[in-house]
């Protein structure tokens, strides 16, 4: 406190009727807040307390008590008090005890250094890329991403990375970059290629500098992982094999590199926020691994619904898109549908909660849509691709705030409305206009076949590339190969599915099909040609009861910004002058 | 998968009557598993399903579908999806995806650079001491450790701290260093002393380069903090005047400065995990002001307990050992003891839950107590000082699992248990012996005055520190000075309380008191010299319902280990011959 320290003894007895008076120096010194206390002084008063007298005197008319206002030694930190246990992470506040307690130096653990080596004659390094070495990928190259993936994984756990250069599959030199990277590093990663046999190869590398303790885990993805370890320079090091696959390579390299890292810095591994959701899908799975299922999860309805992603152990996005994972055991065959299940966050969770979940048709419109909203207000959009039907069956089970959808009636030409009677009724739907859309073929640069409207497909003399069962635009195709009276299946390429309009407009681009039916935007991203054959309403559906929720508010603001609007628009295809028009079905 | 590459067509009708025959090149190729997919074959037969004849041929029994066993484009991710949203924050998986798609470099928001000034007089660079500039701090100084948890802040919530040369309390010279600051970095922060006054100074200079919007809130710590901008050099940028003491600055600097940063790189502000939590002790809290106090936090019975800390604006500890933050609304004068607060918490919701809460009498040996259980078995220990009474009256409230306990009994000369009769009748007590510990008088080395017991105490001619109100150390001390015969509120010193032996020894050390009861570790910490008094039996109090608490039992498991009682021996003044046996109250 700013004031006057003093002995509080000197100040006994003071009162209105009997003030003392303190001479300066003798009787007391100025103090201000923060300075230390003055010899001989053991309590401060107010300066508002006191009254000055011309001579400098102070007069004060109550007594101290002592130490009033005084901050004794030990109130915040003593010499010798333990300040942090052993093991504690150094965080921002903790800076200031540690300066506070006159430490500069503290000492630390070591960030183990974990070695990565790339392996596979196959294998591009994006750097040469990059540097102009490799210019073009040639067919059956794949760009290295396992170890990078690991790198900064294992800077995450706290550890040091140290990528090596790819080695390629050649017994001898894969042995002396384990031998090299052994006498650097504290773990060792050899990255198996994708082809057939590399993960035995490592096996015997790992074998030849040390010992295999495990070959193959009873989990999948991730089963041909090797476990082992080496006492090449005098100290044993664990050695593992990861499989190629990115999703079983991420699942692997996790669950027993994280734990040895921890280790090495007295840590144990994250615990990944868990909580229980609501299974969408039934899911099968084999007795005797243990599975980790990529799930998406969001809150529909105030229940957290958990919906199963691509089981793919190459498909790297069902890692990247999956909100958690669900840990199938080994000895079940799989998880009914509507079981609860515990799921291992991947993300936070108040990002999950402020989340829309999207299931249905597929339009690029939807990406632009999600990016707006969380610029514009911090809401998510996560959006599955599952087709119209798909979309409307996800909402009819509450696995979903919102469903894309364009399907047209085959009798009616109306669009959405007859199959909501179908399969929600008595249900009362809010159906949102996104756009008014073009489809058309996509067709290779130039229409090398000069395809003019879906009579070429009529005539059996062009493979298409299709859309799968339940998609809007299938049923649009099947619906305008009737009107020209052919018979949809008999359409060569009439069983190649695909999932998006994009993956429609790869195939026509790398020319496994003459043509697909899609949208514009798709064919124009690929720089391929557009022949238009129909306009049709794109909607966005959405459940009486989940029209208010905050969330979906901040998507239909941010569908009827004039941002949204033109951005739309730009990407060509789009009449957005029904774009933000609601209804409601039944009126 | 490994096996031939076929065109599906030239399969069909194949049966084990009929069986198929191909030719290599003109009727399969053969492919390993991640291979693309020859040009002109759709399908794949697995290896096992292949019978291979003497000319090289394969023979099939079965039709392959168009496409089994190939990954189609697409199935990962296609050219011009959207892989993530504006303002993603990338992960180690997204790194994977982005070179899956070739992606070799995205475009991300620059850290902003925030400016931390520290001024003052009075400030002393912990680095000049490390280098030996200034080897010893003189009475008054402050060592500078604000803008160092500044510049920790800043680094984890993405931005670049840039920390600037000590300014004194010179107004010329602050002013140019602010505008140097505003020259390189994106947002200022200046760093008030903790004199009187210095506030107003940063007021002033704020004002002198640009404008004051804010100075002083309604939160407490942190009322004096000042709000202000600077367009030097063109651009509107934020300037923060910090408060001086050390909570106030850490609470104001991340009430006000993480939004900031945070959008500037286009993110919200981190979610603290909040958790309902029930109030130990009541909380008068001045109305006016929104108070942000500072609590610890663990599961005890079954209910997570809030149990507030010191609330000094200077007391940094008070942010190291909380667990969290409860607001205390700005309308509101406090809150009752056992109402539901919700706490933001500080430290992950796992490590809370696997932490033993210790209240009670502080003996050193808790500390090493607590290193060793969290090395062996990862559980915490949490441990407030509050004295033996405190502890107890703590365990009757069901705000801890453990009360650390040393009180005599001035009628029957045993140890804890009529206490416990008194506070906790009906209730069973497990009581763990820690050891019999010495306690003697604490005095400057070479004991100057000569003291040899506590006879000197009773003759009036020495000044003592004691311990507070409830301390079983000032029970033992009033005991022992009534069986001299002397009135122990005669003492010179008895006011004087402490809440902790090492207080007690820094005390002495620094000359406000000539001894003090204590225990020999403390003495020795800080290089005193001890007279041996008493020996006394320290346990821990546990209620009988918390004894079979896995965490509790991980705490006696390391209580009863060797490794405790050679660590704790090696202190000094500790019998361990009594470690780890128990007894239960009433028997």
């Amino acid at each position: 406190m700013d004031g006057i320290a003093v002995e509080a003894g000197a100040t006994y007895g003071a009162s209105e009727t009997r003030p003392v008076v303190l001479e300066p120096d003798s009787g007391f010194d100025w103090v201000d807040t923060g300075d230390p206390m003055p010899k001989g002084r053991n309590a401060v008063i107010m300066s508002e307390d006191v009254t000055w007298l011309d001579s400098g005197a102070a007069e004060i008319i109550a007594p101290a008590s002592p130490w009033q206002h005084v901050r004794a030694i030990g109130e915040d930190i003593v010499a010798t008090e333990l300040l942090f246990a052993e093991g504690h992470i150094v965080r921002a506040a903790d800076v200031g005890a540690l300066l506070a307690a006159g430490i500069w130096q503290v000492k630390v653990r070591r960030k183990p250094i974990v070695a990565l080596i790339p392996t596979g004659d196959e294998i591009v390094e994006p750097s040469q890329r990059l540097a102009g070495e490799k210019p073009a990928l040639r067919e059956g190259d794949i760009i290295e991403s396992n170890t990078y993936v690991q790198s900064a994984l294992v800077a995450e756990w706290g550890g040091n990375p140290l990528r090596l250069a790819v080695v390629g599959d050649d017994a001898e030199e894969l042995k002396s970059a384990l031998l090299g990277a052994l006498d650097q590093a504290d773990i060792v990663a050899i990255n198996a290629g994708s082809s057939a046999g590399s993960e035995d190869f490592t096996v015997d590398i790992i074998r030849s500098v040390g010992e295999v303790l495990v070959h193959g885990i009873a989990q999948r993805p991730g089963k041909p992982v090797v476990l082992g370890r080496s006492s090449h320079g005098g100290r044993w090091k664990p050695v593992i094999g990861v499989p190629g696959y990115p999703v079983s390579a991420f699942i692997t390299f996790s669950t027993f590199v994280e734990p040895v890292v921890k280790a090495m810095l007295g840590l144990r591994p994250q615990e990944h926020e868990t909580v229980d959701a609501t299974l969408a899908r039934k899911v099968a799975s084999p007795a005797g691994v243990e599975e980790f299922l990529r799930v998406k999860v969001g809150r529909v309805g105030g229940k957290l619904i958990a919906s199963p992603v691509s089981r793919g152990a190459g498909v790297i996005t069902s890692v990247v898109r999956a909100d958690g994972i669900v840990r199938v055991p080994r000895m079940s065959e799989g998880i009914a549908e509507g079981a609860t299940v515990k799921v291992a966050l991947l993300r936070p969770r108040s990002e999950i909660e402020n989340t829309v979940v999207a299931i249905g048709s597929h339009d690029p419109g939807l990406d632009l849509l999600g990016s707006i909203m969380r610029r514009r207000t911090g809401t998510g959009l996560s959006s599955s691709h599952a087709g119209s039907l798909g979309g409307l069956m996800a909402l009819r089970r509450n696995e979903a705030h919102v469903a894309g959808t364009h399907l047209i009636d085959e009798t009616t030409g109306e669009y959405n409305t007859s199959y909501l009677a179908q399969i929600m009724p008595g249900k009362r739907i809010l159906l949102m206009a996104l756009a008014n859309r073009e489809q058309g073929l996509i067709v290779p640069k130039g229409n090398p076949r000069g395809i003019t409207g879906l009579e070429a497909l009529a005539s059996g003399h062009v493979r298409i590339v299709n859309r799968q069962r339940g998609a809007g635009t299938r049923v649009l195709l099947d619906l305008l190969l009737k009107r020209l009276g052919a018979v949809p299946g008999t359409v060569p390429g009439y069983d190649h599915e695909e999932y998006t309009h994009t993956a429609v407009a790869s195939a026509v681009a790398s020319g496994v099909a003459d043509c697909g039916l899609g949208v514009l935007a798709a064919a124009r991203a690929l720089g391929l040609d557009f022949v238009p054959v129909a306009k049709e309403l794109y909607e966005l559906a959405i459940l009486e009861e989940n029209a208010d929720d905050p969330r979906v508010k901040a998507m239909i603001e941010a569908l009827r910004s004039e941002e949204f609007k033109t951005a739309l628009q730009e990407m060509g295809g789009y009449d957005t002058s029904v774009t933000g028009l609601e209804r409601w079905w039944p009126r």
